[in-house]
């Protein structure tokens, strides 16, 4: 899936600099502008951080049918959503939206102005549209923010990089196993040694640890496992 | 789940602006600073839009461990982790966030420094430390971008808002009974009429469209439907 994003009469330059440090982080490559307003390019290369090359290369179209013309599926962005009769603002949630893109190669994703958004009639070239869920007090988000929700939505649904180097079953159980050891060095009461056993397990499962974690906690587990094992044999 | 976002030593009076703004977009009211650096409020006022107000009633605190005082889980963020040695950068990933804070009543959410995120120090004061799924070759994201994809998977954990008026199971039904009836008028052969009966029943309850959306496509069946009668009394 390779996805357009479409800035249709974008107004701020720390936002298209965002944009563009964003698409940078969510390896978006294709970036669009439709008639977009004067812009403080200063701005936009300060906000831009790293990704400040994008802005030589910004392609701009005179109209949105042009920008739309290569994707097979449209998508439109607003804040403005209507649970009632009005169609063209008929929405699926922003976190509903990697699933009905799945099955397409080159989806647009129109994104309005600051100040007034997408007009109906921009609207009404999407196939469907989009709102990201905030609150009724407050719905519209800047602009950049909106931007890095949809593209985070899409990227973590294509790609769920090992953020985490989980411990396997076996690391788990051992630390459990010479955690039971200590408990049954350590206390006497049979049932006693179950239940500290059965929390260890219960809190390690759950707390989804890292391979890391696991072995520095069994490490620590067998030492002191060691050193009790060491003082009974010199205490008899 | 009361959040409280900690921002240490925030740079930018953009990036406050904005999260100000967020914090109103998904409703956080507890937003604190620990040691900013001088901040641009010319700046922070613009970015911040409606939610301007909330500049006026920052509180600032001198330390972190003050800062954190008041809750019960403290989740440090990070773009740098670690999936080897440094437990101190072992990180779960943001769309798992919410499930770990799900037994926590005030979690402490603690971003960093625009330049360089957290020291070591400032992250060994949290319970775990959280990351946000990015490029490899440019996985730092903008402060508030960072905030913003934080705040919505907060957000949309607590209160998945019904942004969709979806249609009931009956009504779907109803358009399938009538464009079944349509087709049979417009089809001779059986087996394409089950065929294109199935069809549009796909196409409905997989696309899970609205009320309004199915009310206007069954409002047109019914009319069509009721034209063709028409013209096949009219011609018999």
């Amino acid at each position: 899936m390779d996805i357009r994003l479409v800035l249709v009469g974008i107004e701020g330059g720390a936002n298209l600099g965002m944009i563009m440090r964003l698409a940078e982080n969510f390896e978006v490559d294709d970036v669009v502008l439709v008639y977009p307003r004067e812009l403080d390019m200063d701005e936009a290369r300060r906000f831009s951080a790293k990704a400040v090359g994008r802005l030589d290369n910004l392609v701009v179209y005179k109209n949105l049918d042009e920008a739309l013309s290569p994707c097979d599926v449209r998508v439109c962005t607003t804040a403005k959503f209507s649970l009632d009769g009005d169609i063209l603002r008929s929405t699926i949630p922003s976190y509903d939206l990697p699933s009905f893109l799945e099955r397409y190669k080159k989806p647009c994703i129109v994104f309005g102005r600051e100040s007034s958004g997408l007009t109906r009639d921009e609207l009404s070239k999407c196939d469907f549209v989009s709102t990201i869920p905030s609150s009724s007090e407050y719905s519209a988000l800047n602009l950049a923010n909106s931007v890095s929700i949809y593209l985070y939505e899409i990227y973590k649904s294509k790609r769920k990089r090992d953020l985490v180097n989980l411990a396997e079953r076996e690391e788990l159980e051992q630390a459990v196993s010479i955690f039971g050891d200590i408990a049954s060095m350590a206390l006497g009461d049979e049932t006693k040694i179950m239940r500290a056993r059965t929390a260890m397990r219960h809190v390690l499962f759950r707390s989804s640890p890292s391979k890391p974690e696991v072995r520095i906690l069994t490490h620590v587990l067998r030492r002191v496992k060691r050193r009790i094992e060491g003082s009974s044999t010199k205490q008899p």
